[in-house]
């Protein structure tokens, strides 16, 4: 049976999942979910994740939420994009970095930027959050100063992850001249085969 | 050779990691790192961790970082905490989840009410964060109705990740009274053998 993965095109943590999939080679089929209209926080999709986010994942009886869990289990089942054993942890640590600094984040402040109504975008918690991105923007553009790749000597999970919303073209406050060691990795990942662009892999739930 | 933390004790995230160590069993000694005097910025810390973040855990030549890593760590050394193999997931997402919607909030909100000068503090984005969090409690809440631990049949590092923040008392808008079952898990919590409050397994780096 194809796993499926319900998702929409403008989350990066469904892209994350997405891409994971998509070049892991593992067999999977995007379920639109039509989340400016609602229904992640409808009762039906609630009793699939009470957290009512997506990216959810359905492998026959196996039912996961969170992108990075989606990205382990992938992992786990096609032996592919988790790196060398000796570079787990930092794997891990690369993945956690992105949800707790990155993603998280760029995320939020995307969704204010382009998907609120104008008169209702917090301009000052916007201005913070762009303050905070780019301290994490500088994080990942140094480490990534005479890398190839965040973790070990092969894309990983890791890159994926903190790729998730930094291929989208919605201002965000994100610019790669500004971050030449992000965007040189964003070309080496965009030019890995069978990579595709979030609007490309997943349905938009908004007209582009 | 006993295991170092770089902690202080303010930090959630550090005391994720420093109440793993306590309760896994594992030797450990905290190393006190004087945030608010700049001393995580500094370039002898930055040579340990480029990210400028506390916790940093040294054990022999190994040295890691994020919280999420380091309790991934300890698990793995010591067998302890880490739930039934069949839990692996749920562990994983609830980690990931707190890294996204709870910690990641939780600590900057208290940071800018408690540690940054007033007239410094940016009330719009506070306010902003306080509504996140306030859903990121309501999922916690909901989870723990009917269940005594996160995951599983025992404590894991998925409760003591989403603890991490909400046994401090400094003020962030988080008041267990309206949250009933985030209550009665962290009373749970801290009625486990050898737990101990933040200020007493790690030194303050403001006075009380």
């Amino acid at each position: 049976m194809t796993a499926k993965l319900y998702c929409f095109g403008e989350s990066g943590n469904a892209y994350k999942a997405a891409l994971t999939l998509e070049l892991s080679g593992m067999g999977w089929e995007p379920v639109f979910v039509d989340f400016f209209k609602g229904e992640a926080r409808s009762d039906a999709f609630k009793a699939i994740n009470p957290m009512g986010e997506v990216p959810v994942l359905v492998d026959g009886d196996v039912t996961l939420t969170q992108s990075g869990v989606i990205q382990q289990y992938v992992v786990d089942q096609t032996g592919k994009l988790g790196g060398a054993p000796a570079d787990k942890y930092e794997v891990l640590r690369w993945v956690l970095w992105d949800n707790h600094k990155m993603s998280s984040q760029a995320g939020v402040t995307r969704f204010l930027m382009n998907f609120l109504p104008e008169e209702k975008r917090p301009q000052e918690a916007i201005k913070f959050l762009q303050g905070r991105l780019a301290a994490a923007y500088a994080v990942l553009n140094a480490h990534l100063d005479g890398r190839e790749w965040i973790a070990g000597d092969s894309m990983t999970v890791a890159d994926i992850s903190n790729a998730g919303y930094l291929f989208y073209e919605e201002p965000f406050g994100f610019n790669r001249a500004d971050w030449p060691h992000i965007d040189a990795w964003l070309t080496r990942i965009s030019k890995t085969p069978g990579w595709k662009h979030p609007y490309d892999l997943m349905q938009r739930a908004l007209p582009a």
